[in-house]
């Protein structure tokens, strides 16, 4: 990222006499360092170490950012690995419905669910669109996200597929958050078509255009009962691996049907959802490399039990976990989604931390030590309010964040 | 509150142009104003409606505080009618040590548990408690709370439940928020004490200080197994009643023990928790005008079963929710509560925004239209960064909340 060698004149940032700075170490532990500073040098970490050391070497007159993070904690920035948040329309009104008693099938029949919000979509503009994402990318941001997965999958035509993912690339030049994105024409059905025929467009029109347009990273496809089998997943997914989209699935969130299994056997980069993975299935994914990513949110708000956690987490899989923010389980905030890991699915604090931080990272095949806060990495940082990073999934349904840097520099600031 | 005649001349504020402004009618149903403006005088309401209409009567000029609530949905201010917000320490490694496998047992052996939170507080200065209050009670403005319970019992001898109320008192002076005082000497049974010898001292020297002392209002006791039993809750809450304090009873938490029939049958102002209740105690609580205080947020932490909030309503009560907040259940967010409300106990966003307002001050005895926004009564506001009330719980984990007033005055804003 740099072409000089670091040295205190290059200063960014020094947050200094924290209660406790938090890395994530090689083998997915946590690296605790009492009453410390980070000297970040070039927007990357240069030195973490007892404060006292550190800002003799790396004065604070010399850096752009200081930060008093006295009494409290500093952790990695959270990386969202799953997001459908560039969206439009407002379904509110179908939480409320649901809980006043209408099934799904009756919300659909009233025209509601996903391809409302493709509907919206379609009807808005680019400027809309992104004034959207953006206000969205600032709650993730106070909320401690430094980088975040955002999908297309609300245009489900080529036209609107690269309107989404034009927007996605103009939000990650105009915003601090980091936005990787994916494409996801196969999100699901649009209306009156038949499947077989959509995944003919996708593979032989929206691929090809996706590709030619070069914002997307990943290709992503719902592989679930009702919407896109395996053959058509796989498919779908293969097309856009070889012409140089990584592969995702969303797997077995509702029922059982081999998205795990397909995931693993295509060496995808995350299988996220797995609410109804097996054993056998947790053993390919892990044996393939695949990060299952874990959305404990959509479960809650739909009611669902949530995936297994400690059965991953006893096979060695490296658990990342999202937010999954979309219409549908609409929250920002990896906080939650850490609260919810941890009371719901029996995940530790630490695990909560290193599923929101290197392994999600990971989920999204970023390979510059995003997430860990080692000597080296980029900056990307979280000051909690609070004394230990235990409070992040402690204070339920509260925003611990105060101020987060990314590379080094103060982004926000409560 | 004022003893000049309301007119446009005392005008304490305007807030305009709101997408929805919400009220909470007599029958518990809500009130709902498109495109809407409310006029302050005095800190009270005097008129909502139109905007149009009601800024020509109240011109904004003439308005100390004016709040453009443009695209935003403004709701009475939460009323929180259940806390354990004074406290010292911390207990975040309890939380951590549970998700590590540990059992409650273990906890408490290892000095845990609510005894170490007493032992905080009586080591504790007066200093300390009250900065530790006043900056939970920043954190609930933030998150539209304007009106708060807060209760001792941290402290179990006469000298430190003192010590908290008045500290509880000075915090309602010094802070936007109003905030209710509870005396809860029988919160627990002390260290090594027996708990018949500790009611004596509750009864005989407690009560009469804390009557004396005159900051308290309510008189609660933790009626459950292995704590305090039915008669002798009965005999607190009885004395504590015969000298002025009113009664409110922790009932069937975690067992059935028959706290609620106390309640009932002392005509408590409160039942709270009831996750065992029956039907039985369902009747008899509604039957006695007890007001049932749920707290999804407890049951949240515990990973209990949540109490069945249906059954209530639909036996006519008038169902309050609260955050419990203390170091057992981490949340200071009405927001939260409102979430697990609708998702957990199946509630209406409109029955949880009632829960968490109008019904909220039923459970602390508030007659002056707390918590409905009806005119008339006090202008606790708050403004939602969202078009309507159902985004509150709708957003999981995310704080909607983005300006707050307290009898007319803006005291918190985003
Ligand atoms: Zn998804
Ligand atoms: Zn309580």
């Amino acid at each position: 990222m740099t072409d000089s060698e670091p040295n205190e004149n290059d200063l960014t940032a020094l947050v200094h006499d924290a209660k406790q700075v938090v890395t994530v170490e090689d083998d997915g532990s946590l690296g605790i360092y009492e009453d410390a500073a980070i000297a970040v040098v070039d927007g990357d970490v240069a030195r973490i170490g007892a404060t006292g050391p550190v800002t003799r070497e790396f004065p604070p007159e010399n850096a752009t950012h200081v930060v008093d993070a006295s009494g409290k904690a500093v952790i990695p920035g959270f990386v969202d690995p799953h997001t459908h948040a560039l969206f439009a329309g407002d379904r509110s009104d179908e939480f409320e419905a649901k809980l006043q008693g209408k099934t799904y099938g009756e919300i659909l029949s009233d025209g509601g669910g996903i391809l409302r919000t493709v509907r919206a979509v379609r009807k808005a503009s680019d400027e809309e669109l992104l004034s959207n994402l953006l206000s969205h990318l600032d709650t993730m941001l106070a909320h401690g996200t430094t980088t975040v997965e955002v999908k297309s999958g609300y245009g489900l035509d080529t036209e609107t597929e690269l309107r989404m993912l034009d927007v996605i690339a103009r939000a990650d030049d105009h915003h601090a958050v980091d936005v990787v994105p994916t494409f996801m024409g196969a999100h699901a059905i649009p209306e009156g078509r038949d499947a077989d025929d959509y995944v003919d467009e996708v593979v032989e029109k929206q691929i090809p255009a996706v590709v030619e347009q070069g914002v997307a990273e990943f290709c992503d496809v719902f592989c679930e009962e009702g919407v896109f089998t395996v053959p058509q997943s796989r498919r779908v997914l293969k097309t856009g691996e070889e012409q140089g989209l990584t592969p995702k699935v969303h797997a077995e969130e509702l029922a059982h049907i081999g998205g795990s299994q397909l995931a693993a056997n295509l060496g995808a980069t995350s299988a996220d959802h797995l609410l109804y993975a097996t054993d056998d299935d947790i053993a390919a994914l892990t044996d393939a490399g695949v990060v299952p990513v874990l959305l404990p949110g959509t479960a809650f708000g739909l009611g669902a039990e949530f995936a297994d956690a400690r059965a991953f987490l006893d096979a060695g899989a490296p658990v990342a976990i999202a937010t999954d923010f979309n219409p549908n389980c609409h929250s920002q905030s990896m906080g939650f989604a850490s609260s919810l890991a941890c009371v719901e699915m029996g995940m530790t604090p630490a695990e909560a931390l290193v599923a929101g931080t290197k392994h999600a990272a990971m989920a999204l095949d970023i390979g510059d030590g995003t997430g860990t806060l080692q000597p080296g990495t980029p900056a990307d940082i979280a000051v909690i309010d609070a004394p230990s990073y235990v409070h992040v999934p402690y204070n339920f349904g509260v925003n611990t964040v105060e101020t987060v840097l990314k590379n080094g520099e103060v982004v926000h600031h409560e």
